[in-house]
């Protein structure tokens, strides 16, 4: 149960993209029992997006209604307006719109003065679990090699993965110095493995996602957790 | 470097069963630098185990010298008397006999008020750090499945192992509730996977051992951890 | 390109099921691009499937235009009048079929005299591989342990899976004696290893199925392949 | 049982060498019940090296007792005469030796006229087992990628493995272009996946090493089943 003990009011934001259509496919599957879509902001609203939902114009943001939480998967020219509606409304916001300009990542560090806010590259919650995970095993590793391998689809252009980026992000604070593989075969929606060999033993730490909708199940669960919270910079380990 | 602030002086008890063998082996490489062997006890002390390393009959424990710690990997009916020449002697006790009788239990727990004490059935370090990662993952994927995985050489007879037992009650703290599978298969040293399995998404945290020499590892890394420490009942966990 | 230098055409039988939507949905994406659907076959086929594709009722099978081949994935009692129309037109048939009674496996066997037949409870193309590699694997290794672990979603009833029970089976032709263990976690779709352990070595084969369509398209491809060969019962790993 | 129809005469050349020790080791325990070692030769002979088996230094090579078969673990240098002893004797010729001069090679090949002869990197029957298996994959996955990943300590130099690149010649003539990845950590005996990744399934073949004594097992293993054979090259895949 949220902070709020209730169902948690949800806007969607970048409603016709592919995580914004996931996200009100599972939300209206009542995938989490948590929440519920007040309204679906996209430019072009034409399409009724899923039955039940109020739709609004991107340029109608002002009249949308009471709402607890934004989630956000639109894009840079789109975030100003939707960060400035959570701040007006006194919202949480959960972005995973990515490609921000140093301008915008400052404008939401100082939202997060008056509103809490969450963004990431990585809605997964495994991956999140993971995270926490490796920087323990770095910790108590500190001897051990550890190497981080990921696989991805041949059109992933990124090598390596942001989230892969993250995990040895994670790794390092606890004190390892990971290398870096990655293969790119084939449609796999994205494998990451953490191993720590030392001598004569080895871990492994696995993060397997088999399809897109744990992304949007992640964020929708992130945003039930985050809204009715204290203003401040949240990551999505804290909102397990 | 260990609480002593400088080398620990280990008296190893079981010296010619093969853990004994494996401790002396490693020991006299310095394989952690962190300590030396002063004593070997053994019932049969007649070989001489490692060049360098002072051989004493298990009669005449009470003539050994001055030890901060004692590594026991011996026999349950010697069990009665290395614990008390460490009570006698102010020293700790690192101790992998398996079979104790519930007597020799309680006096174990006894013991610990005066000395510390750090007991268990696997002293491989890695897998102390996997049990720890796994408690924490499964306090944060309550809702997710929970599969252990071990296999071991044919000539194992505990199926599942005591370690995958050991794993099983640390996911448990964490709220899962585990399934054992056992595997027996050639000579593998041994292998333990735990998967968490949610919707389109799953965790694998594995452990796999090469050789035993890292359970002598292990037991040397212990010892020289917990001499100097507080009196009381430790884990592998908390020395690493 | 099939053995017929031209398009294949394909009959769908069960086209409403879940599999028969799917063969329209790959097929009309042109997914393998050797094969035109001409017909689509079911019981009730009042809402049209795809567009373009012709439907016809199951009663009306006599009224189908030409085809080269016949996909069926309905049900016993279905299955009957699609054979006797693949014998009466000189038509191969592809069966998913399961649960055929004694007598229809007979009338099946009975009409490779006549026309190619090619029944299957896996249409992957990489489970197939994976049962000839298995095969090859165990009688080369015939001293070698051999287990087979196969993970499905938490739905699945049958344990092992029909496609371990015939993995193992190739490795008994090989030589083999393999064991079985069976997982059901969360919504995995389907992943077979098969571990062949010998002293101080190991051999694993697996196969990870990450999405239904595979066994689709693998019934797709085997049609195509099928078509315009020899009349005789044949296996999906001769039309690879 | 070898073609003799009797226990095979062994040669161990280069009988000092880390290989020539796990060789006598493993023929003085009779691990395979197939042969008897009839001499150790090596340059300097002084310590006796197993009990029971005749010694000799390699200038005395003319003197050795019949031998069946030679296998040679040792340098470039001493390369040539053992290969002469080889052809004059009539016995096989099995060779790990490393770094062989091109004429060395020639002179290898025009031998085989003359005597069966096995030369390879690995002789681990589970890695040739497994080039048997790439190839077949290869050969009926043609569309689907290949990556190759290959783990070993952090000694070894070469990257990829001498075993990579061979799987990867494996993976080629089944029609695979091949991508390779090498890890390089703690002390990994030598672990090679083989992937092959099409849409929506993936297959994945993988040999774990656990210790070195299965190159020597292997070794002895092919001796005994070259011996007796007709003149030629052979492959340990040959010799299973």
């Amino acid at each position: 149960m949220s902070e709020l003990q209730r169902p948690v009011r949800v806007l969607i934001h970048g409603a016709t993209g592919r995580m914004g259509q996931a996200l009100l496919r599972l939300a209206s599957k009542g995938a989490d029992g948590e929440s519920v879509v007040v309204a679906a902001v996209s430019r072009t609203p034409g399409q009724r997006v899923v039955d039940g939902v109020p739709q609004f114009a991107a340029r109608e943001l002002n009249g949308v209604p009471e709402f607890d939480v934004a989630i956000d998967f639109s894009l840079p020219q789109a975030f100003d307006a939707i960060l400035a509606s959570c701040v007006a409304r006194g919202a949480a916001l959960v972005s995973g719109t990515t490609g921000l300009e140093p301008r915008q990542l400052e404008a939401l560090q100082e939202a997060s003065a008056r509103i809490p806010v969450l963004s990431a590259a990585n809605f997964s919650l495994g991956v999140a679990v993971l995270g926490d995970l490796v920087e323990r095993a770095a910790a108590a590793l500190r001897e051990w090699d550890c190497d981080i391998i990921e696989s991805h689809h041949v059109h992933k252009k990124d090598m390596p993965s942001g989230t892969a980026l993250a995990l040895g992000e994670s790794a390092g604070q606890g004190g390892a110095n990971p290398r870096y593989v990655a293969l790119r075969a084939g449609d796999i929606v994205g494998e990451h493995a953490v191993q720590f060999t030392g001598l004569g033993e080895r871990i492994e730490l696995i993060h397997r996602a088999g399809n897109r909708d744990i992304f949007a199940r992640g964020a929708l669960h992130a945003a039930a957790r985050l809204a009715g919270r204290e203003p401040g910079r949240y990551q999505l380990r804290d909102v397990l």
